[in-house]
């Protein structure tokens, strides 16, 4: 799906002005240039973080504004993105034992109300419909926001004895928070998520699956998305509403700000308690069980535009870009029907190829519409990882040129374009690499990003000049968190390794420190 | 995901009468006998098919009524097969050159008005958001019924020239209708769906994307839910409200009723005037787009469900079904761990064979809380297309027996169990002949169930009693089949080939025909 959109008006806005016939009638190169310039349209990713954030995700029409405050539309670009990340999520989650169900759109309001916490937490952000059929309806329907509440009322229904469990059960759907600040991917009023819902036998079993989901995240983001996490506990302040314990992934945003991209939650006998989801035991003796939930939203689609896109663009994944090679034929009227013909072998051939797994994704982009140098400039902008270029010449020397997206580099590959014989690796290998480029980059970001602090002060001016995680010794109170808070923006992140020596003492309060805290403002 | 709610249910109320130790101490054949036994908790088909539907559906755990009214849940033995019938379809969507895309849930009630026909089709359906974010709304919102309103809106930002053009867009979803009188999956307030939206630059263009649309449905229905459907127009009097005219396909159920599975609309102009979608083609003249939409639900697993099934409960289609091949140990104590051995690593090789494309579906089923008797019984009601048992006798003699769910037939196949080698076709094959024997089953049903009629007298006796379909010429007004409407219950389900011939006179009026209708009474 070619984003044309933007970059095609500015072609059309300079024609008006007289360079457009010199665009037509241009030569590859000076139509490379002419692109070139073009790209200073979108925002240096440098200069303005957010800038260039909205330019890219509406320049590349990965998403737009809808017409209902706070809800986006999922663009084909931006949609195939989030089916990439849902496939291999998906994997992971069936892999782990778990089955796919779906579950009602509607809570009732008393179904919400049952657990105190989780009302409080969510009931201000609630949508509600009244009407129905024509008719006011007796009882205020929340859309979800979550869906514990309705899912613990079937559990009641469906769990009787120990045989029945654990029940592991997860959905795939659309959730509603009515959000005032909203940004595209990153919060919005709509979102699509996956919300995985388990129901144990004992609180050490679900505490194994609340760490086995959480790891499940963390290998996912960093395996999948190329996207260097924190994983651990969160601190009692931050945790969900109706959780005994949070569990989150925390990315590092070029802007110094964290990313929660994924929770998961030990929920205690909370809900089961309230929605009396009872079994029989092997003893004979009638127990609640010990519920986790866990969640990975359309959010961490804005998590790696921001991650690895740079000044000119998109910079994407190749497990996950909806486009893994461009493949790019260079037009001369007298050679087009040869080089569209070789062009469209080797694309052919490439998509038969195998990476991660999986056919490998080729565009093959025969569009006379645009000249070969727009593509270039459009793939790049788009985030595609491989661009081939067949020109004539390239047919002539039984070469092709490989342009890396994520290095840069460049290089001349042979093509046996008689029977379009070449080496695989030379192209998935040259996938791999990138995958593993992006991820060692981003790791390298997150480890730069993190700094000691050993005094209040310290912390201050890591925040205040944006330059990512605090970390230090933390025995602090709730209290004390909400004043760094109020002083700093910051919060406590992500509780790392647990300290069991009492002379380490809390960077904030002095008293014994029981964890690595790390504190960061965040999205 | 083994249904074992409604079955053992029965088990232990037998128990608590005191036959429940007589199961635990028995051998496989008893406890085959007993299992046997307990098939009359579930309705025949042949004597009630509607409370059959309710017992198959409930009873293997496809899906559970939930606590809005209308709405149902999702079980992940149900979901599995729409998540199989999703995949299938979604592939030949794309495969005709379409992407897919996602856009908002709530549609603002103004949007809805422009099109006069479709809100006065759709506004009685709708369920309405009036508060968000504990405020009362300026507008209210509907949930969508169908979403050409929100997606008519954005192609009015988005289509601006005939380069952009055709705009090919599918996006799979939940709706929401305020149905009156439900049924799991054939009908639910909350469905989940695809619905395809596609903008074009002629008319001819849409048309030909309207039939190309309603052919892949039908082939969709044969090829992979292995289900006969009549293919054509509908009349004007059942197109879908804002449609020019509408194409649909029809199945025939065992009790005589169509169910509309599947339709494809030429929307004509009528969306782009009011949403103003215009562009600018190629002769410098600012025109309409043409459009076309199209939708299958989850009600068609209502169709797979009550089209295929038999008095033992489900016969599920190969192509969908969540389990293809159930491997069933016989086990007895002395033997246990040679047979558990053996059949867990033929199991393994069985899912490591392709069919249809992709690897087989196998579950290895070495739980001891139930007998295999049980389990048998178990898979059978659950439609899996094929069940292999493995005892220890068969690891002697180097077999397996087979059993077929959709003919009945059982084989004893060759496996060596030294190296677990064997004859994949025995198992692929038979797979590809149930989804064959089904369809064929299907058709004959339907050809059997469609009759001639040559006057109101004779379609009056075959929808009285439930006969299914009844086919004549055709060419009365909207008045003339609202009165057989009201006099049969029966409407035009479809419009098969065209009539020309002004001899041929309708069977109602008498005034020359127009085509060859087909009437029944539906789902």
């Amino acid at each position: 799906m070619p984003a044309r959109g933007i970059l095609g008006i500015f072609i059309l806005l300079r024609g008006a002005f007289g360079s457009r016939k010199s665009v037509f009638r241009a030569n590859v190169r000076l139509e490379f240039v002419v692109a070139q310039e073009e790209k200073k349209f979108i925002t240096k990713k440098s200069e303005n973080l957010s800038q260039w954030y909205l330019d890219v995700v509406l320049g590349c029409e990965l998403a737009d504004y809808a017409p209902v405050k706070g809800c986006m539309v999922f663009r084909p670009y931006g949609w195939a993105i989030w089916e990439s990340v849902r496939e291999l999520l998906n994997r992971r989650i069936i892999d782990t034992g778990h089955v796919n169900a779906q579950f009602p759109l509607l809570i009732p309001e008393s179904f919400l109300k049952k657990e105190a916490e989780h009302v409080q937490g969510f009931a201000p952000e609630v949508a509600w419909v009244t009407h129905g059929g024509g008719e006011e309806l007796g009882e205020r329907l929340a859309i979800r926001p979550t869906s514990e509440a309705i899912i613990c009322h079937m559990y009641s229904k469906w769990i009787n004895s120990y045989r029945d469990l654990p029940v592991l059960i997860n959905q795939w759907a659309n959730v509603m928070r009515w959000e005032k600040k909203t940004k595209p991917f990153l919060r919005t009023t709509e979102f699509h998520w996956q919300e995985g819902h388990t129901a144990h036998r004992t609180h050490d079993e679900a505490l194994e699956e609340v760490i086995r989901m959480l790891h499940v995240y963390r290998d996912f983001a960093q395996e999948d998305l190329s996207m260097a996490v924190l994983a651990g506990p969160k601190s009692d302040t931050e945790k969900f509403a109706g959780a005994d314990k949070t569990y989150t992934i925390e990315a590092m945003m070029p802007d110094g700000k964290a990313l929660q991209s994924g929770t998961s939650h030990d929920l205690g006998q909370h809900f089961a308690k309230v929605f009396d989801i009872k079994f029989l035991d092997d003893d004979q003796i009638e127990k609640y069980v010990w519920q986790t939930s866990w969640g990975v939203s359309t959010r961490i689609v804005g998590g790696i535009i921001m991650m690895h896109g740079d000044d000119s663009g998109l910079k994407l994944p190749p497990m996950v870009a909806p486009v893994q090679i461009a493949v790019v034929p260079i037009i001369f009227e007298k050679s087009k029907a040869l080089v569209l013909e070789k062009a469209a072998a080797l694309a052919d051939a490439l998509s038969k190829l195998t990476v991660f797994g999986r056919p490998v994704r080729v565009k093959f982009d025969a569009s006379e519409q645009q000249s070969a140098g727009w593509k270039f400039n459009q793939y790049e902008m788009m985030g595609v990882p491989l661009r081939v270029e067949v020109g004539p010449k390239d047919v002539e020397n039984g070469t092709v040129k490989v342009v890396e997206r994520v290095s840069g580099d460049k290089a001349l590959v042979k093509v046996d374009f008689g029977d379009i014989a070449f080496d695989a690796a030379e192209f998935t290998g040259r996938l791999e690499a990138a995958q593993r480029q992006l991820f060692e980059a981003s790791s390298a970001s997150l480890a730069e990003r993190t700094h000691e602090v050993s005094n209040i002060e310290e912390l201050e001016e890591i925040i205040a000049n944006n330059k990512g995680f605090a970390a230090a010794p933390w025995g602090g109170t709730d209290a004390d968190e909400l004043a760094i808070k109020e002083r700093t923006g910051a919060t406590v992140r992500v509780l790392l390794s647990e300290i069991k020596d009492d002379n380490i003492k809390c960077f904030y309060s002095g008293a014994p420190a029981r964890h690595r805290a790390v504190f960061a403002a965040s999205y």
